[in-house]
């Protein structure tokens, strides 16, 4: 890492000190938008993929060097610390916190997605998980992700709600253990009805395959699949989102089932060594 | 996918049907130990990466083509039909649900992992990011990881163990939206005390990059970190492994933090619109 910019990361202390990480890489409008947005509340340093990272869920590189370059983000933003890294959104914030931070920050946040983060797709979001890492690393952290796949949309009513939720988590604090994921409906703003705590809804993706010749006559297959919501209570992010309101859904990174454990205590494990199950 | 592959994967009904994936690639001995451990209580179909994909988490891929070769695992295992895929596990448990096989398998395992994957590192573990896959589609799943790195380990006690552990699991269904995580201890098989049902223990990264600097003088970050463990209860499943006992835990893909639904709404988030927090 270049020393000037290590020098610029001697962030001022009266203000809060913000993080700023995304997905679908650092030139992306979201990302944009939302260090806007967090500009208003303190210092932001921004560590960012340089390139789109969608769907690599909570992956981390190990078997590649990772590099940091400066990145400056221009116009109205060219006065902050923006780092782009080649590497995943856990990788952004294990370097960041690790490495390239001088001090801890107050608050972690990734987004704008293009495209909600809802359902079971929690599972597979490189925005969820980059939130999810920060918030592992005992710093509070908020996902966010706009419901909307068009590359011209509006990030400015997000980018505002972004602010608003962030602005209550460092006033509030989270509970331990706990990442909020927060999805924003891509309507104009005057039309979003408000802010309301959310589960996930249950759902299934309706997979699929694309199977493909290339010119030398082999196979190969590209991946689509449609998301079926299974759950049209009003209390879900899906429909929470649909009814034009900011979904906030809190999530645990503690994947213990603990309601299963005493269910699992009573199988007779012992017995399965008898081999009469076998022909 | 080669039409003679295809006429394999029509599977006889009477026994049980196996899927087997992993993430250390198809070549690694854990897949082939757990594969020979399967071959003994049904039918069994490999669709696992090609290449090593350790630490990808739940990542798919969406911006290249998945393409399907046959493999074999040659000697005793020569007549399994196996397939290697340019691909993470999660890919090859969407591609052989939904592409590959004939019929829905009555039970997914994955593994056995070269290395345990206990506490926080299941949310990094492609061999668990698997068995979710598979759960999340409906399918019986389990993940299993011997808790040694070294390349000579023995297998064969783990594959023993994940038999007694897969054939319980045909004989009694899992609860909905509940995948199992199986650790074993890298110890002679007589050692093994036996199956304890186990939560994850909290534990920490401590992270850590070694900086170093290339031959046109740039800098690049590896990776590396020790894992702490801040739980010495003896319900964990590293404790567990550590007392030689096989750690089997429920998991659950549902992240929602129910517990914390409720404080959450009692947040007026309204309040955070007042702009009096920046300066």
């Amino acid at each position: 890492m270049p020393s000037e910019a290590k020098q610029k990361m001697i962030q001022s202390r009266r203000r809060p000190l913000i993080l700023v990480t995304n997905d679908d890489g650092i030139t992306a409008p979201g990302i944009r938008a939302l260090t806007k947005a967090m500009d208003a509340l303190g210092d932001v340093v921004v560590v960012a993929p340089a390139d789109e990272q969608s769907a690599v869920g909570h992956s981390i590189t190990l078997d590649r060097p990772i590099r940091v370059k400066d990145y400056n983000f221009g116009g109205e933003l060219s006065h902050v610390h923006a780092l782009a890294i080649t590497g995943t959104p856990c990788d952004c914030m294990k370097l960041a916190l690790h490495e390239l931070m001088h001090r801890k920050p107050d608050l972690a946040v990734s987004g704008i997605n293009m495209g909600s983060n809802i359902a079971i797709n929690v599972i597979y979001s490189g925005t969820i998980s980059a939130a999810t890492e920060s918030s592992v690393n005992g710093i509070d952290s908020i996902a966010f992700s706009l419901d909307s796949k068009d590359p011209n949309a509006d990030f400015i009513p997000a980018g505002n709600y972004a602010k608003i939720i962030a602005q209550k988590v460092l006033r509030s604090q989270l509970p331990t253990g706990v990442v909020l994921s927060a999805n924003i409906p891509a309507i104009p703003e005057h039309e979003i009805n408000g802010i309301q705590v959310t589960r996930q809804a249950r759902s299934r993706w309706q997979e699929g395959f694309v199977g493909r010749t290339d010119p030398s006559n082999k196979q190969y297959y590209w991946y689509r699949g449609v998301l079926n919501i299974l759950d049209d209570s009003p209390d879900t992010d899906n429909q929470s989102v649909e009814d034009g309101y900011v979904s906030v859904t809190p999530l645990q990174y503690d994947r213990t089932s603990y309601g299963c454990l005493d269910v699992l205590r009573t199988w007779r494990w012992a017995d399965a060594k008898d081999q009469s199950f076998l022909k």
